[in-house]
Parts: structure tokens; C-alpha cells; sequence
């Protein structure tokens, strides 16, 4: 530092993680880069993105400086997070780590945890042992820096994945970065996690955007938006979704996704199959079951 | 009046209703009631319902008093609405006709127009053309006069269907009722309303009844409680609705909303085939064009 100012002194309790590196600087690793500044847990945040993100997000305050390569990023990092699309990640991974200081830690964002894990597994070597797996369970329809914001992961789950490699020191230290920014971290194996966001996430999005695009093509596609009242509004939100980035996770969690989609296709048979037989018993019966659950998730 | 107190002063421009019935008094019908007297638009307010709604009602304070039958809540009013479920409306217009006021106006808040103006043609005799079928476009997933709120009209769309018969007398105070309890009041042919409430409403109320029916038989369901983000939250929101509301509801409008589920079941298997595929192209062109309709949406 040597244009006088003091580097900003990190919060009283809240360890400081020295100089971060974000790979990927859209609404996640954007929001990374603001979060960890505004908890004051780092000294410096370069970031890397190819397009003109980067730049931006230097612009919109989120970055001290930017890096015109993943090299020239992770060079003297002491944290690497790679918020980059998951098509993205296995080439970043091989590419960083001739270049990563000794010690470096490294966690990642991305949304399915199988591939992420054996793409770093693949590329690390040593210092596969320093990263630590995670996704952290926030996000919108909306991308690109411009809309990240410090506040992103206040109170957000993070789910993170150690591996039987993973130390004992990486596992507490990227812990505690990411409760450093809010969020509430647990541990989950990584094929579980992949299933339970199939169901959760990445099914659902299928289904908005086969919703949506059907809307789109159908009759009622002008009318429909002037009529939508808060429940259409509320159900279709994701489907503004980014179509790339959705399609490389459902392409990703292919298996897991399908079968949930299967599941609901058998649920949507029963209904529809009611409903023409004019059979209200069984819709209310079905109906009420989700209504049960959904009215659970309400209170959680 | 006779306990002294002055009846209150309606708002400067908008007219009085005088003494306004309104049959069913749960979210909808009870928001009605309480909108009505925030407005100053109404001099009393009585309603009626089955059950316990009508007492918890007048509990609330959204009601002047209570009646123990329609007949007696429409004997004197001026203005009734009829809140009640679709499935109870044949009865009701049929049972009040002998006791309306003469001149006394009606209006509905029915999801459905087309079965609903058959009953009101069929029972309501000469006073059908003081009735203006009208849908409120507000609701929530919650239901009960607990759930009701003066502020729930405000700027919300409410859609009339004037009928050949329906009076020019009717329609301009009926929407002027409308009106004063904050909607945009606009008119829209009757079978149109019920096709394009179809696509916008109900087929999405089933969608989402089949979504979280399958994750409540799913292996994952107590995960999905602690894993969901806000995605889900906002997509499956409308499943915690009532069943028996809903049910009735999309058997009333059958033949539209079997179509468009039709149309959506098409989409979804272009997608789910893509996906089996790995067909990223056509992944992507289907999740743009669901995507371009919804920022649409965002930005109306």
C-alpha cells in the first residue's frame, strides 16, 4: 500500500483473509468481491472475468483492481474464489495453478458439486488439499455485476463439501470466510447435494422456463402480460433466468434432474387426469398435500 | 344510526353506496368490506357467511354487523357483493332474488365469468341487469378474514364482463365501487377473461399444486424445507392456496386450462428431450425465449 491510506482494519472477532482473487465477477462473484470489502475480512480484492464484467464491476466500487488474466489474478492471492459458470470452471482450475502462492486457499460458488469437485480434483494437484467446495444458496433471475450488492449472502445458507483431501485448516479458514459474509455454512456430502438441487433449483427452473416459453408462444402471450396478478409474477420470476448459465446446470445435473422432472410428470398426470374426469375428490386430495408442504416451507 | 355516532363522511369525489351486503367474508370479501368502509364510500356494512368467517369478521372490525342469512344480509342494501366460493354462488343468486331492494346493484369477485353469469341469468330474473360480474385480481395463497386488508384493491386490475342486459346505470356505478376501493377497473368479454385467466391464473395454480405434491412424495422433502432459496419460495408460493377453492376453480373452467396444460406438457417435453440429448443449443434457444417474455413481464 503505498498510496498512504490504511488498508481498512478488519472487524473486531472476524479474521482477515489478506489478499482475495474472484474468478467470475457477475452477480455472485461481484457480490463476493462487495461483501468480503464491506466486512472489511480482506486487504485487497482483484478480480478476473473475460468481457467487459470486470471492468464494470472496478467501476461500480465492487473491485480495488483488475486483472487481465486468471494468472495475473491468483498471483500473491491468498483466497481464490471462483465464481465463473460452471462450463467455465475446468479450464480455470488447470489454468491457476501454476500460479497460485503457496498456501493459497480456494473455494468455488458453483451450483452442482460433483463435476466442480472432479474438475479441481483433476487440475490441482498439492493444492487440491486447499479448496474447500461451495455453494452458497443465493442468487436472482438478474446477473451481471450491476446487480451485485454486499448484502447478498446475509443470512444465506452455504453449503460447503470437504473431501477426505480437503485439511482441516482449509475447511475452518474458508468457513469462516464465508460466515464472514453472512452466511450460515453447513456441510453436505456433494451427491447429495447435487440430488437435493435438483429437486429444490435446477427442476424448478426447467419447469418456469417450459412455462414460460409455452406462455410465450401461446395465444395469450401479449394479454397475459397485462393480466398477470402476484401469483403468475411469483411463479414465473426465474424464468428471466440467464438461458446459458441454466442450460450448463441442467446439462450438468442431468440424472438428478430428470428423475425429479419424471416425478413431477406423474404428480401433473394424476391432476390433469382428475380434472377431466371432473373428479374433485382427488384434486383436493393432491392439492392439500401440497398445500401441507408448501405451508411447512412458509414457516421455515 | 342510532347509537350517536355520524356515519363517516365519504371522501371528497367519491360517491356513496349506501349499505353494502357482502356474502362470503373471507380474504376477498372481507378486504372488500374493510376497503369499502376505509373509503368512507359505504354507510354500513353488513355481511354474511357460514361458519365462523362472518363473526371473525365483525371481530376484526371489518364488518358494521353480521347477518344470520343472505336473505336478511341483502334485505335493505343497496350494493351486494358476492364473495363467496364459485361452487356456492348457483344457490346464493337463487335464494337472495326474493329479498334484493328494488334498484339494489350486484357485482361478483369470481376467477371464473362464464359459469358465474350463467347462474346469476338464470336466477336473478329482472334484477340481472343491475349485476356487473366483476374479478378483482388480488388474492394471496392465504384465505380467511384474517387474511383480508383495506389495501387490497389498491391499483390492483379488476376486470368487469357488461353483459347485452347489464344496465349502463350498473355498470358506471358498480365501477365507480370498484373504483373507490383503489382498482383499475377494465372490461373484457367473459369467455376471453375465462381463457386468459386460464393461462395466467389457473393452469399455473395446478403447475405448481403438481410441483409440490411431487416434492412432498419425494425423497427429498424434509431437505427441500431447510435447501429451499428464494427461488422456489417465490415459484411454489401459490401451492400453500386452498385446495377446495382451487379445485372448484379449474373444474368450473375445465376446457382451458386442460389446453394450455397441454401446451405447457409440449414445451417440457422439448425440453426435458433436449436435455436427455445434451442438446446445449436448443436448450438455450427454448430458456431465451421464456426468458425474453418474463423481463417483459418485469418491466410492465
Amino acid at each position: 500500500m503505498n498510496d498512504g491510506s490504511r488498508p481498512p482494519s478488519p472487524a473486531p472477532g472476524i479474521a482477515s483473509f489478506g489478499r482475495l482473487a474472484v474468478l467470475g465477477v457477475g452477480l455472485i462473484g461481484g457480490s463476493v468481491a462487495a461483501a468480503a470489502r464491506t466486512a472489511g475480512c480482506v486487504d485487497h480484492v482483484i478480480g478476473y472475468a473475460p468481457g467487459d464484467d470486470a471492468r464494470e464491476a472496478l467501476a461500480l466500487g465492487l473491485l480495488d483492481s483488475v486483472a487481465d488474466s486468471p494468472a495475473q489474478a491468483v498471483a500473491g492471492a491468498d483466497l481464490i474464489v471462483l465464481a465463473a459458470p460452471i462450463g467455465a470452471l475446468p479450464e480455470l482450475f488447470a489454468g491457476l495453478v501454476p500460479h497460485l502462492a503457496p498456501g493459497a486457499l480456494l473455494t468455488d460458488c458453483a451450483s452442482t458439486k460433483l463435476s466442480t469437485i472432479a474438475a479441481a480434483r483433476a487440475a490441482l494437484g498439492p493444492a487440491y488439499a486447499r479448496y474447500l467446495p461451495a455453494h452458497p444458496i443465493a442468487g436472482s433471475e438478474k446477473h451481471g455485476p450491476q446487480a451485485a450488492r454486499a448484502g447478498l449472502f446475509r443470512d444465506a445458507a452455504v453449503i460447503v463439501c470437504p473431501q477426505p483431501e480437503t485439511a482441516p485448516q482449509a475447511v475452518a479458514r474458508v468457513t469462516a470466510f464465508w460466515s464472514a459474509l453472512g452466511g450460515r455454512v453447513s456441510e453436505l456430502d456433494a451427491d447429495r447435494h447435487d440430488r437435493i438441487f435438483a429437486e429444490v433449483s435446477h427442476w424448478p427452473h426447467a419447469m418456469v422456463f417450459a412455462l414460460c416459453a409455452a406462455i410465450a408462444r401461446g395465444p395469450w402471450a401479449e394479454d397475459a402480460l397485462r393480466m398477470a396478478g402476484g401469483g403468475l409474477r411469483d411463479t414465473s420470476r426465474i424464468g428471466a433466468s440467464s438461458a446459458a448459465l441454466w442450460a450448463d446446470i441442467l446439462l450438468d445435473n442431468r440424472e438428478p434432474v430428470l428423475e425429479r422432472a419424471a416425478a413431477f410428470e406423474t404428480e401433473l398426470a394424476a391432476i390433469l387426469g382428475a380434472l377431466r374426469a371432473g373428479d374433485r375428490d382427488a384434486l383436493i386430495e393432491r392439492f392439500a398435500r401440497a398445500s401441507a408442504w408448501r405451508s411447512r416451507l412458509r414457516a421455515t
